[in-house]
């Protein structure tokens, strides 16, 4: 059975990734990563959605992106502001892509998988610069080049299979897959029992995929969040 | 001062390096990696060098690349053998200077530092894909489609001073710029004094090197350790 690297955040869209990455044949060994990343609900929803969807292997990648700082996920001197809609998000993670990939890759060559999923996503997301499609095919062509040949022919498939999906979209396909999004956390900005806000830009566009695809909105949210 | 960030590994090639930053007119941030090799001595030899050639700063970045094995290096279940000269080197790490690389691209994003040096040398290790220019070439795109743009010219500068210099060469471009390579250490298999073995690939490169430049080789070498 062919083997493939998915990256599991926790969240929506890379569980639809998992179920997708599992109906297209592969057997599954799911990448995490606890990168200083202040909420720890997010790996046991990447664990709980890996055994739910049959992952053959779970694994959580220690490394500490929060050291140097810069982002509102892994800084806590910077505040997670509420949904809005200019430029570059706060909560970008410097290069954090680029980082998973390559660590993807360096799994993926020792297993001898050269197949890797990831849940970027260019219509939500489109503020990210390592979630567009010219830096995943160039991330492709990198590791191809600084890794050792299979063959005259082989390459990297980073397959991103959300790419060009709408939130909506992303919802409709993984429940025709059979994720259970109950088990995903979404949340920027989560309580202490590890629910969410409501109000941060990644809940507020959870909500609003849930409600366009007509699917009732499992997310647990903190007591008194209420949607316009 | 231009900001650039180096990478350092405690052997000879990225202390030349160093030296190259600096005397580019770089602050210099040397980045070194506690990634599981098995020679804690590799990271002394690198804080050492840093001070030793004056970087602002030197970060010791943890994680853990020997939990998936695939190489002599950080997998006690295979062995570091002599030197020989045929294929892909078994002290290949799986794809770590993509992994180097990407870290050192998310931190120089946080500080405003778009040039990165690395000690990568198609001479002496081009059994290993991910020191070759194509690939280094390629990640510094990746870079720049992965990150946050500067202004509309804007690069990733991937410097690597020692491409096509042979060993001896790099040893008399570092004596030049003050390099101490009594500090530096270069052997996959030291004794636990931390003593090189002169029997490995990179012993009988390094010393080799030293004897061609024409320069006494300082390296401190185990009890009994002689050369043809």
């Amino acid at each position: 059975m062919k083997r493939a690297i998915v990256l599991l955040s926790g969240g929506l869209d890379s569980a639809t990734c998992l179920a997708q990455a599992r109906k297209d044949g592969f057997e599954c060994y799911a990448l995490s990563f606890d990168y200083g990343q202040r909420h720890r609900c997010e790996l046991s929803a990447s664990e709980q959605t890996a055994k739910h969807l049959g992952a053959k292997e779970f694994r959580i990648f220690k490394l500490d992106l929060a050291q140097w700082g810069g982002s509102a996920l892994t800084d806590d001197a910077i505040d997670v502001p509420d949904h809005s809609d200019s430029g570059i998000p706060i909560t970008y993670v410097p290069a954090r892509n680029m980082v998973f990939l390559s660590l993807a890759t360096a799994w993926g060559e020792v297993l001898g998988a050269h197949d890797i999923y990831i849940g970027v996503n260019s219509v939500d997301y489109s503020g990210y610069p390592d979630c567009r499609k010219p830096f995943i095919e160039s991330f492709a062509e990198t590791a191809r080049l600084g890794t050792c040949a299979v063959d005259e022919n082989w390459k990297w498939n980073i397959h991103t299979p959300l790419q060009a999906l709408s939130k909506a979209e992303i919802i409709k396909l993984g429940i025709s897959l059979g994720v259970d999004y109950s088990m995903t956390t979404s949340c920027y900005n989560p309580d202490k029992a590890g629910r969410s806000c409501g109000k941060c830009d990644s809940c507020f566009l959870r909500h609003r995929g849930f409600v366009e695809a007509g699917v009732a909105d499992p997310t647990l949210y903190s007591d008194g969040v209420t949607f316009p």
